[in-house]
């Protein structure tokens, strides 16, 4: 054995060897990507839609780090777990990369006896997934939640968390989109009335969240085969979750002989008619459908839940049509904050999380297939010379621009040929360029041409800053 | 030993039991912190100011993964690679977090194969470093960082780094500050006609750079007792790092005896000179120093490097006045790119990194001591009612004023008093309250009134959204 070890000993040598010969693999690690300037440009915008919107609803905005303890985060997500990022222990706390913000959020609150607040928080999550990328699925991704904190009367603001998704999807333009809507305690009630033991509530919920990816039939058979369900109940609840609609099929609920007698049920089925009065009030019923199917993945929900699917892209690739898939979800976790609490004081909350990358993906296909140009810098003006040996006058010029707040740039030549710096102009789409030369240097004068039309005026170097700000003040 | 050993184990489990009895420690990891709304808020205006830079000299904006691949990170950082974060090994690639973002920078344009680009990055960066969070040293902490790659006429792009920072430092109004500068070619040549071993330059180099936290006497003995330098060399090097000054300490120089007969050194100088003169023209030279002390700690600098310090404090503290540290630093690393190059092609860069944490703590101590009341939401009206019952109306005017744009909040409450309701305003900042009330709503109009003033006028529903806007159109 001692021989055998010695060999394999010197085998790892031998490859250890090889690797330091700069066998180098030059790439981002597994399911993430850098983000180039052209697609920050698409990033930002989104950010801005977003963070607009937030605003408007009076969202204050908070941070927390990117990793936590990581028994914060133990027990939180169920199934989900095993797709935890961990920290190397180098000495010192365990850390696990941080699956959502909402754990961290609910840690922030505990921690800070926090029991009312308002708040946004636009950071990256981790997950090791599978990663899907042209599908906007990425081990490393932005999420965008909107989240509301505090003991409230029932449905207010859960309405107004509808309310900006869909203001959200409206503002982006992403093509037509649904919101499905659903409440833990009536998939519960349903559970229970189909004869559903207590203790399998959360794992057949689990099937039922797999509604939106595999048909009935396959759920139906994981429910009795893997997990062990009476067939008669599946069947029941194959009845159910067919069931959509609007505030008509809240109303049928609430008299269906079965529900209406399950307390639970009872609650999420009223509730769920306020909601739609709420909506009905902000106008937007039209895109919202209550729909049984409905279930989402994690464990911390206990009331409402929700989940917009955009229903058809822009270019409908007929395949793709319907595998666009969820852009935004959230739900009620009453429970959540109240885990972290010492005491375990409850606070109520309701979120939003915004699917941030796969509308980033689309609207990137988007800018793609229009060939729009987008501009990556706001440059307003170029410093440019005709002739030789005026870059300290370039220089001199550009740092009184700067200082009186206008975007300019310069090229970094002793000296650059004046056509290399329209071409600069022409490839970055830079309005105006600032040319001095001897003769304007001696009038007091600089030249300003107009990129666009190549028209050219002497502008008193006095009133220059004046010019080119009212040139460039339509954005 | 199988006893003891079984010993052993059961008080390991009898310490998991007692562990599991939730004995959750609720906090953020070692060096980190959370921001809450009022720091984001101090946070913003700083980013801003920062961005608005960046974007006036013309720089794109890109972000890279927070996690590299280990090997991305080896051997760039010399002695400091020990605080690099590494996440534990899951299966699959071996990752760590990013320690500073120069790197990754350099892995983005080697792999996208780019020669020539101006950006900023803004983002976290990691290191397992002792913090000092009262002093803003963190373990997770931003930079935020502007760099220019690409061949260039000399010194051109590095008198714009130092153009950025004083730019930078001034419009923070933080008070006196003095940007150092230095060339690694002229501490090598330094070191060389002092008679430092060519083998101990960096380490020699290593120790210069405590200058700034040591006296020159303990430096000297870490030179001498701990790096084997003879103490002639020394105080060779003591002689020279005493030296500070602008033009006419690089003219001195250039006539140094020793040193202008050292190729690297005389480079340097020359440079020195040129950046210099473009400093000049930019006309801020008044707060840079030339200073032979300066070294800087990474490794992988090869030209000018640059660091910017606080003079003294708003507030005066004698302490902590000259313990407030660097709050900007950079330098040209012209090797770094092609270290990642398969071929080993080099892009030229330099750059400039602003330390924002120690901006923050000093900004946030601030505004501590002035008592000012910072707002952390941009909300405009308050739909409040002075009557029960209304809550349907309030939702139908604030449904009514997100959809023209106004930032508009609601209690979350079927009834709550008006006084409740103004007291909110009062608390958050709130200008203006639209109240509804039967009469109102009779009339087709709103109570608008004016939170500071307690004025209160009827505005027709259709004009409300126009009077707000000019109500709030001063920021």
């Amino acid at each position: 054995i001692a021989k055998e070890v010695a060999k394999l000993l010197e085998m790892k040598a031998q490859l250890g060897g090889d690797e330091g010969k700069h066998k180098f693999v030059l790439k981002t690690p597994k399911g993430t990507r850098d983000y180039s300037p052209k697609q920050m440009a698409i990033r930002e915008r989104v950010f801005n839609a977003i963070i607009t919107c937030f605003k408007r609803h009076g969202a204050e905005v908070i941070d927390t780090p990117v990793f936590e303890l990581k028994e914060t985060l133990t027990g939180k997500y169920g199934e989900d777990s095993k797709l935890i990022y961990d920290l190397k222990d180098q000495g010192g706390e365990l850390l696990s990369l941080r699956y959502d913000l909402t754990v961290p959020f609910a840690r922030y609150l505990a921690m800070n006896k926090i029991t009312n607040i308002k708040r946004y928080h636009i950071a990256k999550v981790y997950r090791r997934d599978n990663p899907a990328m042209t599908r906007g699925r990425y081990r490393e991704f932005y999420q965008c939640d909107f989240d509301i904190a505090g003991q409230f009367d029932p449905m207010i603001p859960d309405a107004e968390c509808l309310k900006i998704v869909h203001e959200i999807l409206s503002d982006l333009q992403l093509g037509d989109f649904l919101i499905k809507v659903n409440d833990r305690r009536i998939l519960d009630g349903m559970f229970a009335v189909c004869g559903v033991p207590d203790s399998k509530f959360r794992t057949i919920c689990s099937s039922v969240d797999k509604l939106d990816k595999m048909p009935w039939e396959e759920v139906r058979s994981e429910m009795v085969g893997e997990k062990g369900l009476s067939p008669e109940a599946a069947d029941h609840i194959g009845e159910y979750v067919q069931l959509h609609g609007g505030l008509d099929l809240i109303e049928r609920l609430l008299q269906d002989p079965k529900l209406s007698q399950n307390k639970l049920a009872k609650e999420g089925l009223g509730d769920m008619k306020l909601l739609f009065e709420y909506l009905t009030l902000f106008g937007i019923t039209g895109k919202i459908s209550f729909d049984l199917s409905l279930a989402r993945g994690l464990d911390y929900y206990t009331g409402v839940i929700f989940e917009a699917v955009l229903l058809q892209q822009e270019n409908d690739h007929v395949e793709e049509s319907v595998s666009v898939g969820s852009v935004a979800g959230g739900g009620r976790y009453d429970g959540l904050v109240g885990m972290f609490d010492p005491k375990g004081r409850k606070v109520p909350c309701v979120g939003v999380s915004i699917g941030i990358e796969r509308i980033f993906s689309i609207l990137e296909q988007r800018v793609e297939a229009s060939e729009e140009k987008i501009r990556t810098t706001e440059t307003q003006v170029l410093v440019a010379s005709a002739q030789k040996k005026l870059l300290e006058e370039r220089l001199k010029l550009i740092s009184e621009l700067w200082d009186a707040g206008i975007k300019a740039e310069v090229l970094y030549k002793k000296n650059p040929k004046l056509l290399n710096q329209l071409q600069y102009c022409e490839d970055t789409g830079i309005p105006l360029v600032a040319i001095v030369g001897e003769q304007e240097l001696k009038d007091g004068v600089v030249k300003l041409r107009v990129v666009a039309t190549r028209e050219e005026v002497n502008v008193r170097r006095e009133s220059l800053v004046e010019e080119i700000r009212m040139r460039t003040s339509r954005p």
